[in-house]
């Protein structure tokens, strides 16, 4: 049997898969989380056991890659991570094609998970994707005329960091009010924290989040600000429902640039529960013109859209050879 | 000789050219401004006048037709003008085919520039270009791998509506703060005039706009905005460099979006002086993340880029045939 190996670099997760050629089936299957203080090279060497433990001696077609970061896809080299420490120019495909003696394809996670959501998910069939992943970051891909659009320079789909509101709390980035400064995880659970940690403040909402991390406001995440928000702390809500808006203002402006078919959102923030796709799906509605139209899903393949991808990318390689 | 006749429908000029196929000069052009109350009656009118005096009796090989509006291209029907009645749903395509017997192509202005740039003026030998018209209104059209492209419902382009400061002026799309809400030539004129009209208010500036329209409120422009901010006055400076401003930040978010190539902006407005640019290109720059690489250039054909792009259009037509 012709095998593919299919792996994903994320910014919390490390994930590898193994498929045969043509199934829509794992036939092996791995997933782990990064270390506390991971860096390039303790990513790289779990994924290679990963990788090694698969594929049981056997040797791939092809291996694709989904990396959570800038990545030059011609070159099959990553430009950094935003999440990680050493992976700096790191040459990907170079590295791995010496490792496994295979052809091996690299491209940014969003880029490669609007590839799975377009061949194996909700994208089946449409001609025009955006693609959006909203969980430690904000980050975008594209599918146009049936095929990805990647840019110039390899950088489209930069959603993230899309100003929605110029008077808006400041972003890494160096703006203010970004898309990603307001919707990502790590963003949400840090305007909670800041709120929290002002003595004597008079404030809305909170005690269901204290509650949530024990009074521990270091254990304040993304995850615990969506738990919070539907157990009904006001608090959360504010902080979670803005993000739905400025996410929905981001898809709204993206309609009436590129005008898709389609978004299917992807990512942890994504499963944030009803009010925040209603949040979401009326402000994207009442930004984009009248005449603009399009939907909003959810991603069929959940957090494998990008390991899938990945699949699709080697199987494209195996039919080009 | 078989020859193409270009037809231009803008907000308030209409234009015909006619060329040799093959082509880059034109053969005899004329160009008219429409009447002050005019509607899709007298435009059809005067460029049906337009069009049988350019061809003194002759066949075209084919018809390209640019329209100042919202157009389902694929029908060759006006949806829409936002500035002169009666163009709602005017099969163009029909009626023009139907009088001169002749393949006719319509599209939508900023999609039939960015044709005409693509082709034949300062986006030649680019991969993906976006068009930007700054005038009447502000829209976009995109060249994408080389070819038009029109969006999932040939709506694609409209960064006139993208909201670049929530809290700005209300616009008549029902938002605040969008790009042509801030950077169009109507729109700053009656933001200076609403400035100028309000009575005994201190304010900076102003003096000079008086002086250029002889203290008649109603002959403010956006050309007279331009005029006086390129004579020092404070007031329009204030209002054409936020205009830039606006487009700027429009820019940035497109850069980060789609990372296109080239950005090529023709219009009226686009013609504000050395300052307009300056302010336009650093906002831009500054709006876009690091990674992403752009150029913003006005457009080497200038007004005569849409008509330049329906030659483009009727020519691919007859190659078609």
């Amino acid at each position: 049997m012709t095998i593919i190996l299919a792996l994903d670099f994320g910014g919390t997760k490390l994930a590898a898969g193994l498929v045969n050629l043509g199934s829509r089936e794992w036939l092996r299957y791995e997933r782990r989380f990064s270390p506390h203080n991971a860096s390039a090279s303790t990513d790289l060497e779990i994924m290679r056991s990963l990788a090694h433990s698969l594929l049981q001696g056997k040797k791939p077609a092809a291996i694709g890659v989904s990396f959570g970061g800038p990545v030059d896809a011609t070159m099959g080299k990553v430009r950094l991570s935003h999440h990680v420490s050493g992976w700096e120019n790191i040459p990907l495909r170079e590295w791995l094609e010496e490792e496994f003696g295979v052809a091996v394809s690299v491209d940014n996670d969003a880029n490669v998970a609007a590839l799975g959501e377009h061949r194996f998910g909700t994208g089946q069939g449409y001609e025009s994707i955006f693609y959006i992943t909203v969980s430690t970051g904000v980050g975008g891909g594209w599918i146009l005329n049936g095929k990805p659009w990647r840019g110039a320079g390899g950088m489209a789909g930069e959603i993230g960091h899309m100003v929605v509101d110029p008077t808006g709390p400041p972003c890494l980035c160096g703006k203010r009010g970004c898309v990603e400064r307001l919707a990502s995880g790590p963003y949400m659970a840090l305007d909670v924290r800041e709120v929290l940690g002002r003595e004597g403040e008079r404030r809305r909402g909170g005690e269901i989040i204290q509650r949530l991390v024990e009074n521990n406001l270091e254990l304040v995440t993304g995850k615990v600000v969506s738990e919070a928000a539907l157990l009904g702390d006001v608090l959360a809500e504010d902080i979670l429902y803005r993000g739905a808006w400025g996410l929905g203002m981001g898809i709204g402006n993206v309609a009436n640039l590129v005008n898709p078919q389609l978004f299917v959102l992807g990512g942890s923030v994504a499963k944030s529960g009803e009010r925040w796709w209603e949040v979401l799906r009326k402000t994207a509605r009442d930004t984009a013109l009248p005449e603009v139209d399009f939907e909003i899903v959810a991603a069929g393949l959940g957090d494998d859209a990008p390991l899938w991808g990945a699949v699709a990318m080697a199987e494209q390689s195996c039919f080009r050879a």
